[in-house]
């Protein structure tokens, strides 16, 4: 679906409610005292076949009767009647649309059959709305309040705020209005029947008015649509609360990298792909936006504390510790980090302070500190260079001023222009103090490691991956091949492993050398053609966990024990096999041993909300006890494969602990690539198992793999 | 050190204020003014020398002019006099006193001096006292208020709050004072030169006036005590902040185990030990505290929400599924559940509420839902047997009566006696409600996760460990033939293997046979005694990590291979050795080769604040790559023992993962017990390393180890 122009649904020039309604408490009433309260400039016509008048104002009895050219239609009849209420603003040439209603998909199976017939109206006339079951939408820069909310604000601001739920919307609103969060624009998803996350999206990030945009979904209409919309918006931070966390998607898989990889693994690595800043609850989603809004943090990272408690700035340095770890752990390279402070600046405050001042950073001014000496060390610490910000923490005590210091601290942010974060500890004592800083964009936060927190996170978002070239890994002539060899198998599901082979010898991935027998001679004879020692495994397509059902042998040294393994195979799988006289049975596959090398395992499946998901882990025990794996969304890039091999635990392994040697990283890059490549260029295949893989100091070998087709 | 009993100094009957000061804005008229204002019916005399009158009170001279008896004195003086105060107090007789005064410790050298002074002659007179440098402490429940905070609320309740830092404790209070919490007493610990947090927790444990425990610690004066007086007080919940978190004592040891062990370990193995709640943030210690001062929680983990908006009935159950997943991780069998609510319950919401409502749990009550919508499906699942407490979620819409749902919940909480907890979701629209509902011990939560999280915690606290008898491993004349061992050997750091393998025999550990070689001559004849293969190392007594420098060879199959491996181990010490001519360069250690069986590392130190520190972990790339290990303090019981095995993420290896078989768990939990034992019995063994260990299906053999003494 294209991606819509929405200024239209945000600026109309003209908006017409239809079943606006006379009865105060009603819907249809306050959608209307909620418009004209809001001071919107433009024209707006009440429909209501009744007519007379609302709030003084003339209602029309249906909109062919206003002859002026109407942008947007605003509708609040029952569900009922909505799709006759479409029509006729189709029939207008209205384009846009809120349709506030509820009683459609959320009602049942009915409700779900009228709002399939509103989506094919809208097809029909070519008409976007928002809804239905929503709120509305809010521009304050219009004094547009298209929304039935109570009390809704429509401060002026740098937030988009878009939300899956009208009713964490009120609750969100109700508290960023103490907060003096402004917004840019906001609005109720609703059903998401026709616009969805990704046209707001999409118009946010272009918006010059936003800053930052919030969003709290339940699901994604096209979660592969999201990822490209926010892959060409990179600079414009979303902040992303995602309620709904289930396992649910890996029951459905039938092979390994399915059973490891649900919902939740690919919402993770959507996160990873996107840089999109993940909200953990309500209230972090609060804070976040607090600090993106109010503040700009450069990507510099020498902090400065400033505190009247040593408390405050021990909690207060353990959060930055406790961050720098996680980083580390994720190989981001600038975590948060506790300026040195200049000796000039130590001097100057050695020579202001009280001798029981701490000079070092944290600087504590100790209990007794009055506004005044704030002052002092806060100029201090903010002309010195290394500094690029300031945590200024204060808990009231006997001498404490919190106003006073919370005006110096505010006029000092002015002068300085470096950003400023509070914490202001308490509740009674400081709440004035608090609204004067967040009224000059200071954010306050709760706790020394809520400021901390967010502070990493904002820093974090300066720091886009680079964007490598995506190096195509197959050309056109390689891909038309795979596609004739996918053609002839498009009856099995198993694809066979001569078939897969073929793939694989097209994506130049190498593999041991094998052979494919239907008999115990065969076997014999063809086993001939190969190096001692050998692998023997059952090529039934029906067989998928091979091992399991005693279909492989390994280890075979002499035509004795390859015979012995062939009967062993035929006789194990005929035990369990539905058909005896399938062929099938009989099909074993012969190759060479590998012996040394890394185990890794390397999979795909299709996510329903963001495609193919690429998984990649070390073998054995690592990827069955531990569950010690990463997953990446395709297509992946260059950086995106190593960072999925950086992030696994068991990662010095490859690097070659213990005394071992290190293995070819590059080249398991490369396996990630191709099967990324693949897994775009076709998406006839359903899942993919290389399992094992054997890495060497020098290239890799794939001793068994899979392809299941759809 | 002895405990004190402290309740004359939370009930004194008389109390001196030495330092009473005429001049507003001093401490030590702060504090007579707090004491004259808090209603302290009992005895004031205050002490200055300047006598005179403070706020209308006569003042003494000295404390000999007093001719009462003094049970309390409260010293403000400056330091530098302090410990000639405290002389004359402890020539009264006075034996509880409170020194307010700074100017110690946290001063520097000359500061310290003075208080190890105070020290000696608190000593000297049995003197207790709190402080120095502290705010003091106050009793609600008898209008004491003996300290010089600024408008400290003495609100009667059932919390004991302790805090080492009197910054943190006056904004904390101030956070209190506007959500209900009420206090049986409140301390500030100051430097604690006398009494500690170990002297207020056991006191405040056995408390009845109080509940719930809350500490903020940045440090333990002793951590054995400690533990000591949690395990005879399970059933009274201490919830702690512990500041400074860090890595430092990781890098003073010597031993694998050591390297492993940080002071951030043992924090944690106290934490899991002792039943502590840990809070991780100022905010979450609040949060946490209003739930268990407010409320009981049943063993039961059966709740129900209740919500208008679906939403926050999502986010909730997200944060339940969470603390799932987390809880089987730990193997701690109840975590939170969402109850199936009864067929008549839902019987009667679905006669009751519209149509779209939902009533599976959580109950969706929609977004119009009215005070009276709240109050017919609360107290039909407040009624409902399954349910054995209640979420409420809330969050203001158009329709909403925050204030009259807020009523409806304390009648019905009142009137059902079952645990309700809350959240309303916003600011302003629900401040008042939010009033009314903590004003009668409804806990309400800033967003549905810490609501969730609280409750999930209380829950953990009723899960006491079952205290299972510490089953002695070693009888007395087992240790006395220890300790004999021992004392012969106690010049040496790096205890020699034949000591070593003494002490494990009267401990009935079995390791391989092996035997002791100075010369290539004496290898390949004792070599005989040994079935091949054979594994041979240094045993020189100043070599630690012989893997490292070439000290070991194993697997040799005959005196050819002995031979060699002897002169190869001696050349490579010899490279390496200092003195060449040590006879321990030649000394090595022959051991019969153990081939099967799941490698395991058992450890010990010593942490300064804990004491022994046991560590287990699976061997190799386990406890190499992944750091996968375990912890626990000594002495340790058959459960904690357990524990530590369960909890490591690699434990379905040694239940038999990957097709092997299961191994000995038993007797890894025989292997702890006897370390902890050792550990506790013989303080001159610093640190123990058995590495590796072989488990099997059947018992296990300790292949190499080492022992350090002091």
């Amino acid at each position: 679906m294209q991606l819509k122009s929405l200024s239209k649904i945000f600026s109309p020039n003209s908006i017409a409610i239809i079943g606006a309604s006379h009865e105060r408490g009603k819907v249809g009433y306050e959608i209307v005292n909620n418009l004209l309260n809001g001071k919107f400039k433009k024209e707006i016509f009440l429909i209501n076949p009744k007519g007379g008048k609302i709030l003084g104002k003339k209602v029309f009895k249906n909109i062919f009767e206003v002859k002026e050219k109407i942008d947007l239609a605003i509708i609040v009849v029952p569900s009922i009647i909505c799709p006759q209420v479409l029509e006729e603003v189709g029939q207008e040439g209205i384009k846009y649309a809120i349709i506030i209603s509820a009683g459609f998909k959320e009602f049942g199976v009915e409700g779900a059959k009228i709002e399939e017939k509103i989506k094919k109206i809208a097809e029909k006339y070519e008409i976007s709305f928002l809804g239905p079951n929503c709120l509305g939408l809010i521009n304050p820069y219009q004094n547009l309040n298209a929304s039935f909310g109570a009390n809704l604000p429509e401060k002026k601001g740098n937030i988009f705020f878009l939300s899956q739920s009208g009713a964490i919307l009120c609750g969100f609103l109700d508290l960023a209005d103490q907060n003096n969060l402004g917004f840019s624009k906001i609005v109720s998803l609703g059903n998401k029947a026709n616009l969805s996350e990704n046209d707001f999206l999409e118009f946010a990030l272009n918006d010059p008015q936003t800053k930052v945009v919030l969003a709290y979904l339940e699901s994604f209409v096209d979660g592969k649509k999201t990822i490209e919309i926010l892959k060409n918006n990179p600079q414009k931070p979303l902040i992303l609360l995602k309620a709904g966390v289930s396992e649910k998607g890996k029951k459905a898989a039938s092979l390994h990298t399915g059973s490891l990889a649900g919902s939740n693994e690919a919402f993770e690595a959507f996160i990873k792909k996107t840089n999109v800043i993940k909200a953990d609850s309500l209230k972090d989603l609060f804070n976040l936006v607090k600090g993106f809004s109010f503040q700009n943090l450069s990507e510099k990272n020498k902090i400065a504390i400033l505190t009247n408690a040593g408390g405050l700035g021990v909690l207060g340095t353990d959060a930055i510790e406790k961050f720098k770890v996680k980083s580390l752990k994720l190989k981001v390279e600038s975590s948060l980090e506790l300026v040195k402070l200049n000796e000039e600046t130590k001097d100057f405050l050695r020579k202001k302070l009280p001798l029981s001042c701490s000079l070092e950073n944290p600087v504590d001014i100790i209990g007794d500190a009055k506004a005044d000496r704030y002052k002092i060390a806060l100029e201090a610490i903010l002309k010195d260079k290394n500094v690029s910000a300031v945590l200024v923490f204060l808990t009231p005590q006997k001498m404490t001023e919190p106003e006073k210091t919370a005006e110096i601290i505010v006029s000092f942010f002015k002068k300085y222009k470096k950003p400023i974060f509070t914490c202001f500890f308490g509740q009674k004592s400081v709440e004035k103090a608090i609204k004067i800083l967040e009224k000059n964009n200071i954010p306050n936060f709760d706790t020394p490691e809520k400021a901390v927190e967010v502070i990493q996170k904002m820093l974090g978002n300066n720091q886009i991956f680079e964007e490598t070239k995506n190096i195509n890994q197959l050309i056109i002539s390689e891909k038309q091949k795979i596609e004739k060899v996918l053609d002839k198998a498009c009856s099995q599901k198993n694809l066979e492993p001569e078939k897969v082979a073929e793939i694989l010898k097209i994506c130049k991935i190498p593999y041991p050398k094998f052979v494919i027998a239907f008999s115990e001679d065969e076997a014999i004879n063809k086993a001939k053609e190969l190096f001692y020692p050998l692998a023997m495994k059952t090529a039934g397509s029906e067989i998928l966990h091979k091992q399991d059902v005693g279909g492989v042998k390994l280890n075979l040294k002499n035509e004795q024990e390859v015979k012995k393994a062939y009967q062993e195979i035929v006789k194990n799988i005929s035990n369990i096999a539905g058909d005896k006289n399938n062929k099938e049975i009989k099909k074993v596959i012969i190759q060479e041993m590998v012996t040394s090398g890394e185990e890794i395992i390397i999979g795909m499946k299709r996510d329903e909300q963001f495609g193919p998901l690429i998984m990649f882990g070390l073998g054995g025990i690592f990827v069955e006890v531990l569950k010690d794996v990463s997953f990446g969304i395709a297509p992946l890039n260059y950086n995106e494969a190593k960072e999925m091999i950086y992030s696994i635990k068991g990662y010095d392994i490859l690097k070659g602990a213990r005394g071992g040697k290190e293995k070819d990283i590059d080249s398991i890059i490369e396996i990630l690539l191709k099967i990324s490549e693949l897994s775009i260029a076709f998406p006839q295949i359903k899942e993919i198992d290389l399992n094992p893989v054997k890495v060497f100091e020098k290239g890799y070998s794939i001793l068994d793999f899979k392809f299941i087709l759809f």
